[in-house]
């Protein structure tokens, strides 16, 4: 027993009846990743270790850092590094150069932190091309409200803390393509990003991403930078990821708990009936 | 109507029983703030406009850059600059220097952001002393679980949109002392921190800081800053959060859904029966 009463790896739990017990701390893991380019730190993330590659890659892409898989020479960790684990390097393929200052990143970011590191307020909004408008790009009433339950399918450690975000990438007929989970959301938006960009499969423009959380402005720079034209979130959307949405062409569906949703942009993607 | 079939200031809204009906739009603002030290751009977030000088001084001090109000001289906006609203600029007092070399903040943050813009993981963790353990510094288990409800009666918003979030500070007979929301979670938590530091009360010795999200690593690092002891989330701690409260001598409770809640470290505040 130590001085609090609380033993290494246990916590105490108050119930619903007002007994007390002890249990084992079944938290989260948030552990920070620096990302390097070469001899560069771009970024420092507070995330969930696991995909550690993905992450990286979805945030080169989704910063417009990197455009392509031939960019990358190869993924490294430091040696000798004492936290090794929580470093991961990109060295570029010969003759890229990375446009860091198109992203201005100097610093870094952190769990749940998509535009961190712009040295101004005028560098925020990215130039990536709007989403084309395309008739046979729709998702069906029961398909969209299928993804909720999908998802939470898919992830491994929601039930047991309640404590982490989870993303997916679903095709226009439902079918899952990739789930990730962080405790960071943009982190888990990076991530399944970066599995869809390291298996060359961008822009996803057949394709939906669905958030467990709320849906703030970067989520749909993000979608954005990948190419999706339909974003849906449990929880809420912003006002700026709404306006955003709506310029950009891309259909952005909020607090997705089915039979219920809204819809707040281009609803022709949804077919309603 | 529109080509997407929804009107500005509109959303579409799909009911439980499958009607459709048109709603207002009442999402959370979401715009940048670009907080500068004289010219100097420290830190840019995505917030919920308003309190802004509580915001700019919350994370100064919770970064370790300011430690005394004497320390400021003013707050302003720029002349002349087209997004004035959304940049702020704090003057310091003649001889004082920011410490920006210990926080490395080169670029920026972003909604719910707290160590962002860090050169490198070892800059992480920041030094601030350790809570000192005062045998009278607890808080009673009633007292504890009105503090949810009471954080939610002060919140303006949340009802409406869902889409932000909320911290409270409370002394330890649960009277609210500053309530603030925000999109962003470390946002909320700079604000009532920077509301209590521009009223010259910090260190918090005798304070609960509650959030309605989760607590993650930094929100307990801005709690140490100020100085609280005890800090409660409606939803799940970190690990880290969890490590870090621990050796920083931190009262963490997670969880707290009256009549239920855990309690991750140093139990000896809650005064259990």
């Amino acid at each position: 027993m130590k001085e609090d009463g609380i033993k290494p790896g246990q916590i105490i739990r108050r119930k619903q009846n007002g007994d007390l017990e002890y249990l084992h701390d079944d938290l989260t893991v948030e552990e920070p990743l620096e990302i390097r380019i070469g001899r560069k730190t771009v970024a420092t993330t507070m995330r969930t270790p696991g995909h550690d590659e993905e992450l990286a890659a979805g945030f080169l892409v989704s910063e417009g850092i990197i455009q392509t898989l031939d960019q990358i020479a190869n993924f490294s960790r430091p040696v000798g590094a004492r936290n090794r684990d929580n470093i991961i390097i990109i060295t570029l393929a010969q003759g890229t150069k990375a446009k860091l200052n198109s992203a201005q990143r100097f610093g870094t970011i952190s769990s749940s932190c998509g535009i961190c590191g712009k040295e101004s307020i005028a560098a925020i909004r990215q130039n990536f091309p709007v989403i084309e408008s395309a008739k046979d790009v729709r998702i069906g009433l029961g398909t969209l409200l299928s993804l909720p339950s999908q998802l939470r399918e898919e992830q491994s450690d929601f039930a047991k803390t309640g404590g982490i975000h989870a993303a997916g990438i679903f095709g226009l007929d439902g079918r899952a393509r990739v789930v990730r989970e962080d405790i960071g959301r943009h982190n888990a938006v990076d991530k399944v990003i970066g599995r869809a960009f390291l298996n060359r499969e961008l822009p996803l423009t057949r394709c939906i991403l669905l958030v467990s959380g709320r849906a703030s402005f970067e989520i749909i720079q993000k979608a954005l930078s990948a190419g999706i034209p339909i974003v849906a979130s449990v929880s809420a959307p912003s006002a700026l990821a709404m306006e955003f949405a709506r310029e950009c062409n891309q259909t952005l569906v909020g607090f997705l708990r089915p039979p219920s949703f809204n819809i707040y942009s281009h609803a022709e993607r949804i077919i309603l009936d």
